[in-house]
């Protein structure tokens, strides 16, 4: 039985992900870039943490006046790095990753202090400075990345190298934060280790890490405000006094920027530094999956019609504005100067993904698809050893991707996110199966304490025909749910090629098959991917009078690589025809968009930069989008998402 | 005889303009501005002097420790406070404001020094850093102030007290710097004193300040490069170092900033820094003229070419960008985010005056005026005691005007302009009379040694119709020339009653009456004025599918306070009536603009943010615009001069 209500369903999630490893990908779009970040980003990765002497770090021989200066979060980009790494070592062996792996673990035991503290920069920099700048000094937030890594290293490998260290870790820190006499009622001005503490009580069963993380969710926000009393007496400036100060950032901006302006629970529009939001509104809602937290649930639900009403790009990024690399108020949504941070796009589909299993509703997995194949995808390049860390959705020619940051997040959060896709495709609830994602590939599943195969094939999102295929030892009776995408209008369903009504089995976004089913049972699904126009709502001013392109998940751009021409000048008549074809030389075989646009003519203008009066002339242009995902891997140049829309052309 | 190719006239300039205070004004635009700049800005600008301890840092009894620490060009705003004073007084006698006036000139005399060097931060704060730092110091930027203060002062009231006190100054800075052996071949990195020195000439008749303003204009941008010379073995920073470092400001393009990135008569485009680069055009202008200096007057032209071409507001604002505060590219006009600096609009009229009295091309009168009425009269609030700093051509409500500025370079600016507008509306030749701008009042002249009185009057730009009247002595023979304004069609013109065809005897711009005129004489000019929309070249992206209105020489814009809607939204059919009614209760007597536009109808969005392929409904929403000039005097809202251009409806 599903529960549609909105609110929390007695009894916990809906449904679960598998682990990352029960599907193995054999798809047109994410199979490649997979196999890029394992032969290629990660490689590069370690590389500039070699050279950067992030690795070096790790030793603790660091001495005062020596260079590199380590950073106070170089651990976190290490501990990312194992993460991802872990992930492409499960999909596929290489001797070389894991022994640098191996190695980097040796130093992290090394690193690992008595009492189980472990950070390289606090133990060799500012070594009486342990715990004494929880708002910037990115402390837990470090030791959280190094949980998420233990964790995935002891999934993918079976080894308790680094499980053990940060379990020590994570006791020692249990010791020192709380509500008890003596201990610190403090949280991290990041947010991350609270959805790390979850995952380590799931790899361990330790109700404890549970329970820390319930505590530093719920501290957060409360009075005595945390982060003013532990500054009472200080005398040297805290991690980020400086950025805070020429950002402007301070008050109530400063408190809304690290999501401590309330209780999370009393939160209700999402606000300050993405990042920050999205880890936050994931460990809520997997708190409230593991405890049964209705008020969690309701909270983020809250927040998450915020976003979805007011502050999400079309791309599914988030978190608009430099100013405080976050959300910048209702509907302001610029496009050349976007922050749509990649971390924050990864934060979204941590937060979507954790939605769904809670209340499977299919919004969330649109969520999923609109994130992954935009935000994130066009975050990389196709050499896959450059980096978007802001994610404009127009560009003069000047955004570029980069190798490497000094504040180095991004790069591996696309890796260990790209690694770890094999578990958002699909969900298992007690009686049923849910596929999200349209991602081909094998899939070993359990649904029911039986074994379920079940191989996708299809050239999605090119091409919108998909076929399931189910393997199974025996019949079983359980819900095949599949996901009719937001975008979609027309799909059509096959069972063994008998057509089957997709209104009449549609629920909270599912076609919601239930039989019994068998090993060689087949399903045709066909998904209608005209191109489409999309526009934004009015309140947004960035966008008002233009039109965006979509087809399927994709959202498309017009580059000058392909359109040689001004393009803030074109625009595209309502009328004018959008012919898609697959064209296997274009940036690795993409999707292009045909059409026909509107330039104005400036021969007419003689070099005049205003004139009364006069229309301005208007001559044909041939246009051609391709997917967001793939822009900024030709030469430098112009890029546009939103085009302007000729309203009566 | 009228030379009316485009090159220098042999044998200097085709006019002059009469001293300010030859036109007392009378205009219902400009007389209130002048006389809310005598009897509110002046004296609330000397309590800002006061206050801010401007006025006492000129008594040099700061001492390391003690606050306010004085900054660097302190003294340029005392002087723009005198000069600016200096034509209050001049229109209207004022017991008190001389009292101040004089105080603060004795404080300027005692602090003097020896040599005649006068700066009261570089004698009390750097006292050893006298010239080490030409490049950010603007010693000879306040100079230059200091020398205008001095000459207004003695054509306001005939006395010598601050003229003798800058010609000693001026003398020791000529014996400083120059080409001589022992001398420095410097100039200052902020242009100023070139203009300055020449105005000193003028009024002391001394060449050798002509000369001296000559040299540094021809020094500019020379090799071997002062700049990088004067900061070998330096060992404390530069004023700006931190500011440049601050805005990435390096190489040529800190060259291009302050305009010494070549020699002047090689300089072809506008760049860098748009105040600095005014008064450097303004100068050149000023040396062409008194020295014949064709060379110099190509050099001003290309640049003028350049920047109405591709880099001026459609409100005569210039300098875009906040990042250099200057020019920032070619058709790169941002509106919301213009920066549009109030310094650089007054600089655009010092240098169009310049260039108006050298080539008598009216299309520079067409620029004093644009500017005046819109960028200029726009920086000033309604209450003459608020400022804005940067001119943005758009607001989504928070741009307000402020009461000062720790640069307050701006305010004084306008008010010194402001005061001195008398200068601005004739120019007189050998045998001409030249209207440039429509200014209600009196104007005492000499036309070829004749007296000539002329009277305008008017309720322009509210109307259009002008009458001027003539007084003489007895008849005299000259060329009347009024200006046909750019912005008009169908100008229409009888003298004593009798039409005269403006097309037979337009030349330049101006219509030409050749005759011989007698006391009593009387020209009625009609110049329709519609209302127009206006369009920018489709180079400029910020205004692309974007309509302006304007109606004479002003330019409308909408204000939140008419037009309670999302300003961003509002499109304006081309169809749509245009209607101009003078309102004599809204911000003081304003024409306003009735039309009728068209705006989404958020209704049927049901709180989406994104939706396929459904146009946008629009529904009628009623505009009033306002001009420009005095925008941002009622409550704080959004504002738009650029409104988007229904161009089918």
């Amino acid at each position: 039985m599903v529960n549609s209500s909105s609110t929390f369903p007695i009894g916990g999630p809906q449904q679960h992900a598998p682990p990352f490893s029960a599907v193995q990908l054999d798809d047109p779009f994410w199979a490649p870039r997979q196999r890029l970040v394992r032969l290629s980003t990660l490689p590069a990765m370690y590389q500039q943490c070699l050279s950067s002497g992030r690795i070096d770090a790790l030793r603790l021989a660091w001495t005062p006046g020596s260079r590199p200066v380590p950073h106070h979060f170089w651990d976190s980009d290490i501990a990312k790095w194992l993460e991802a790494s872990s992930y492409a070592l499960a999909n596929q062996p290489d001797p070389w990753v894991e022994a640098r792996m191996d190695e980097v673990i040796g130093l992290l035991q090394a690193a690992q202090q008595a009492d189980g503290y472990l950070n390289s920069y606090v133990t060799s920099v500012t070594p009486t400075g342990r715990w004494t700048d929880l708002r910037d000094g990115h402390e837990l937030y470090c030791a959280g990345h190094l949980i998420e890594a233990g964790v995935a290293h002891f999934l993918a490998t079976g080894r308790r190298a680094l499980l053990d260290v940060v379990c020590r870790y994570a006791d020692y820190i249990a010791s020192v934060f709380g509500s008890e006499l003596g201990q610190k009622r403090g949280y991290c001005g990041h947010p991350e280790i609270e959805l790390a503490l979850v995952r380590l009580f799931r790899a361990t069963g330790e109700r404890r890490y549970l329970e820390l993380s319930r505590y530093f969710v719920d501290e957060r926000g409360r009075e005595p405000y945390y982060f003013d009393q532990e500054a009472v007496g200080r005398t040297t400036p805290r991690a980020s006094d400086s950025y805070y100060r020429r950002h402007g950032l301070r008050g109530s901006e400063l408190r809304r920027y690290n999501q401590s302006h309330a209780p999370v629970r009393q939160q209700t529009q999402v606000v300050g530094h993405a990042v920050r939001a999205m880890y936050l509104y994931s460990a809520m809602a997997d708190l409230a999956g593991e405890t049964g937290d209705v008020e969690l649930l309701a909270a983020c639900q809250r927040l998450w019609s915020h976003l979805v009403a007011t502050s999400l790009y079309v791309t599914g990024g988030v978190g608009s504005s430099a100013h405080n690399e976050g959300f910048s108020g209702d509907y302001h949504l610029p496009n050349a100067d976007a922050y749509a941070e990649t971390c924050a796009a990864v934060g979204l589909v941590f937060w979507a993904q954790r939605m769904l299993q809670l209340t499977a509703d299919a919004q969330y997995a649109d969520m999923l698809e609109k994130t992954l194949y935009n935000a994130v995808a066009a975050a990389i390049s196709s050499d896959g050893k450059q980096f978007f860390y802001a994610n404009p959705l127009a560009s003069d020619g000047r955004a570029q991707r980069q190798p490497w940051f000094k504040v180095a997040c991004c790069p591996p959060n696309v890796a260990r996110l790209v690694g770890s896709l094999g578990q958002y495709v699909y969900s298992v609830g007690e009686r049923h199966l849910a596929v999200h994602l349209f991602v081909a590939g094998q899939a070993h599943l359990e649904v029911g304490g039986r074994h379920v195969g079940m191989c996708q094939t299809h050239d999605y999102p090119w091409d919108g025909h998909i076929r399931l295929d189910l393997e199974l030892a025996g019949p079983a009776e359980f819900g095949l749910w599949l996901r009719v995408p937001g975008w979609s209008r027309g799909a059509t369903l096959r069972v063994n090629g008998e057509e089957i009504r997709v209104d009449g089995h549609l629920e909270r976004g599912y076609v919601k098959l239930e039989r019994t089913w068998r090993g060689g049972d087949r399903i045709d699904f066909d998904l209608p991917m005209p191109v489409e126009r999309v526009y934004a709502n009015p309140f947004v001013a960035e966008d008002v009078g233009c039109v965006a392109l979509q087809r399927g998940p994709l959202i498309f751009c017009l580059e000058e690589a392909d359109n040689p021409v001004a393009l803030h000048q074109v625009c595209l008549p309502r009328s004018a025809a959008l012919d898609a074809q697959f064209d296997a030389d274009c940036l690795g075989g993409v999707v292009r968009v045909r059409t026909e646009g509107l330039v104005a003519d400036v021969r007419d203008w003689n070099g005049q930069l205003y004139r009364p009066a006069h229309p301005v002339r208007l001559q044909r242009q041939p246009l051609v989008a391709v997917p967001y995902a793939v822009w900024g891997n030709r030469s430098l140049g112009q890029m546009r998402v939103w085009i302007r829309d000729a309203a009566n052309a």
